[in-house]
């Protein structure tokens, strides 16, 4: 099962909102039902964001109903639909580079950047898994948050790909992923796929992580990225600054994984980066449940960004840069 | 309204299980009762498990039906309802050292020890104003965890006492309470303490806060403490260690506000402080919707440690220890 894949002239994706209680899957005929799922992070993921960006180009560059300038302005609702993720405007980028041969050849381009994400989804977990067991010659105990796994990718993942290798090669100790408030994409669907491949975890709440780090439950974090400036800073899921700052204080190992196309170079340093900020609701609610009084007001940055410093390596699918020993992307 | 009082022979206390939904009382006549209120957590926050203990004491000293055996296991059961907290065994000894003189001047103990808590909170509250108005010459944006208001204590507060001082002299810029995963106690407790002072504030998750402090968006952070050993090391709700370590990477001061009564010399540093862990079903359900798939297992660490060298100071009723400046307890 792909989370996100091309069938009969449409676009068919998990419905991430409804796991780990029901897979369904959702039918994306039309770029505005696309722009809502990815809005309603019906789809997310860096990585599947990218392939979202260039099949959706496909579906709009094939839509007889909208005018060339219709066609142009859909594509610019796309692009803009999540800010912080590079690979949204990534994968438009593209499909739109084919848009002069016409709605075949986009397709053909955006078909090839599915084919690349899962081919470099399987690379990095190779290569993150040499990188850690350089480092960490034992059964390693793997602390990661959100998810970043077949569901936030076509197939296999970014760091939770670097997991499955561990495991493959008998040499995972244990996974603890956090739970990722506000929208638990650890404890939702972290911790399903964990279980689908029968791979024994512990869940923790995110603030435990750092604790839980100073006192040695963990030989290395693995995270993904939603952009990676030039010089290494990395914007990531909120709580990845947290985890970081929290690994380098005691020593643990910090690894981003991520493809290629998370790296922007165009962007210096994580200050130019923007972060979402996703609104009082996901704090003051969980799962539709409310937590908090009627009025309370909340700040919910959906992004945080990890300086370089605290950043060991970065692992994509053809290097492993090693920040940490003065190497650059 | 106080969050525990003894009224008619008995103890009444808020059920804070059920707020911010309802404001319900419980009755406790009986020992038993009080013990799984404890356990349940319809009472907590140091202080107030400190009153609990001795009137619970004072129900237990006067209960007819129970031999005197039977009294010596009840006072152990309820000593032990709760390990980290010291200040729960601390009110069981104050009221115990009346023991011999009969169960009314057990009472009369058990009252003192409400009445000095009251009177410590107001104390607490100024010296911590006036503490971090020393530092922080304009209006103090403060960061806290947890619940160390009115609802922890019996009036007003440990470290929220601080920040309804900072409000009453016009000096509090605005109040930034973690929601405080897994039980909440952030999002329905200090954020309903917060509603009803008609204090602004913006709830923030758990993991964004280390990143809103690198960002420069806290003057000043406030926390309680369920033990401080005698080097300073504090435990306290988890999450605390992972602000402190934030904190202090940034330099913004963080002080730990607590009653003398939390301060536990017999204990040498943090390391020898017992961690409740509170089982799985806390991090896979948020108030009892369930959140990860059947089957999750999980690490629930209920409290943290936060060793003294991230401490800036300890702000009791009668003193305020400026551990970064080199000051011991």
């Amino acid at each position: 099962m792909r989370t996100i894949d091309w069938r009969d002239n449409g676009i068919e994706l998990v419905d991430q909102t409804r796991l780990p209680n029901a897979l369904e899957m959702v039918r994306v005929d039309d770029h505005v039902v696309l722009i809502d799922a990815i809005k309603r992070l019906a789809v997310r993921g860096a990585p599947a964001l990218g392939v979202s960006g260039a099949l959706g180009v496909a579906l709009i560059a094939s839509n007889h109903r909208l005018s060339d300038a219709g066609k142009r302005e859909a594509v610019a609702d796309l692009r803009s639909a999540r800010p912080t993720a590079v690979n949204l405007s990534w994968g438009v980028d593209q499909a739109m580079a084919a848009w002069a041969d016409g709605p075949a050849a986009v397709l053909a381009a955006a078909l090839a950047v599915r084919d690349a994400e899962i081919s470099n989804s399987w690379a990095m977990g190779e290569r993150g898994r040499d990188a850690i067991l350089d480092v960490v010659p034992k059964n390693v105990r793997v602390m990661t948050i959100c998810n970043t796994g077949a569901l936030a990718t076509v197939e296999r993942g970014t760091a939770l790909s670097v997991v499955f290798a561990l495991h493959e090669a008998n040499k995972l100790g244990d996974v603890l992923p956090l739970e990722t408030r506000p929208l638990l994409q650890g404890s939702r669907l972290t911790a399903w796929e964990l279980e689908q491949a029968k791979i024994p975890y512990h869940l923790v709440i995110d603030s435990a992580a750092p604790f839980l780090l100073s006192r040695g439950y963990v030989d290395v974090v693995v995270v993904g990225a939603d952009r990676i400036a030039a010089n290494g800073d990395t914007a990531n899921k909120v709580g990845t600054y947290s985890l970081a700052s929290a690994a380098a204080r005691v020593g643990v190992p910090f690894y981003v994984v991520a493809p290629e196309s998370t790296v922007d170079m165009a962007t210096t340093s994580g200050t130019e980066i923007e972060i979402e900020d996703r609104g009082v609701a996901e704090v003051t609610e969980v799962l539709g449940v409310r937590t908090a009084p009627e009025g309370a007001d909340a700040i919910n940055p959906a992004f945080d960004v990890t300086p370089a410093e605290l950043i060991t390596g970065i692992i994509t699918e053809r290097r492993v840069v090693r920040i940490a020993a003065g190497e650059t992307l």
